[in-house]
């Protein structure tokens, strides 16, 4: 009943403003947006000082127009080299290979890696018509080839695309001399036991590691 | 121990780009948006073509500048009159007072009025600073002394906020002839008598209308 009235509510949704409708329409694009939660984030805009507003729109216009990718790791930069492989610093000697520059913030905030990244662009799945040219695998294969790589640490998602990419990637690097790792799986810290799922446990215990007295 | 977690990644949270950042904060602004759904909402932009990024950020750049509020009854419009006031078919003796142009939108998806709005602005409410000064309740007193209106129907919400400003425009309204109505309160179509609060059922009870077997 509840799901009727929506529906002939929505039908009849009329804008009464053809400017304010396609602005609606721009924000119900994005995911996770509709076309009531696209209402209340258009009426926000519009209470503002036009100088904000104008500040929002155009904010999302230069990040498009002159954001750059860097041309070693693929990671998003100001720069044509991004500052993590810019930086001295750095371990040269380690590559992680990430999906997507998220995951490279995500492993940056955890203070825990002093290498480069790699940035395929994705995983390799071809239910989305995602194949392996489609990602930066071989620029990666190109710069394990060219530099002083030591170790690839591979850190893509633990999905069925993430573990054929992994496959894909040590199929390719099989022959060179490059230690190849992945991010240890087991219980998360701060989970409690009994919400973990059986295959994380299990694997978990099969992996076990000597106990120190170091947590 | 995960929202030490979480606080540590927020505060290390460090972005690849100033420009993303820039794009970041502003999304961030938004009602109900934090900074992980920002970052989402601005990668996935991120992966349009240009010509969408430039129509997105545009349209409520445009919208902010150009929108108009209709000179009647302030609703938003394209022109200096709205669709609903320029409209000749609509009752013009009845005027349905709403506290923004979501309602009047709401209220027009009923089809059930045929007749004229009188959007508020908002409903009195100390506690935010929000006194009758600030709302459009002048103009609705002009409004009914000068044209034709024989019914106001006030459509607020059913809060404090909303019956202060229901009796504070009654106060305003008693001495001219104006029939001034509410919405009716009751049970909501559709829902189970269990889930619907107190108030609203004993109000229902003594409200109750005489029943000739249509629904």
């Amino acid at each position: 009943m509840l799901e009727i009235k929506n529906r002939i509510r929505v039908m009849n949704q009329q804008y009464p403003s053809i400017l304010l409708e396609k602005a609606i329409n721009e924000f119900s694009k994005l995911p996770g947006i509709g076309r009531k939660t696209a209402l209340r984030l258009v009426l926000h805009l519009l209470r503002q000082d036009y100088n904000d507003v104008e500040s929002f729109g155009s904010s999302i216009i230069t990040l498009k127009r002159d954001v750059k990718y860097c041309k070693t790791c693929h990671n998003i930069s100001d720069t044509d080299t991004c500052q993590i492989c810019a930086n001295p610093g750095r371990d040269r000697s380690t590559i992680c290979v990430v999906e997507n520059i998220r995951d490279v913030m995500v492993i940056e905030s955890t203070q825990q890696f002093r290498g480069l990244y790699h940035v395929l662009g994705g995983v390799i799945s071809p239910m989305d018509g995602v194949g392996p040219s489609d990602l930066q695998i071989d620029s990666l294969v190109e710069r394990i080839n060219n530099e002083e790589v030591k170790e690839v640490i591979l850190a893509l998602s633990t999905t069925m695309e993430g573990d054929t990419t992994n496959f894909y990637i040590y199929r390719k690097l099989e022959k060179s001399n490059i230690k190849l790792s992945i991010l240890a799986r087991g219980v998360s810290i701060g989970d409690e036991l009994e919400y973990t799922d059986e295959v994380t446990l299990g694997r978990s215990i099969l992996n076990r590691t000597t106990f120190t007295g170091n947590i």
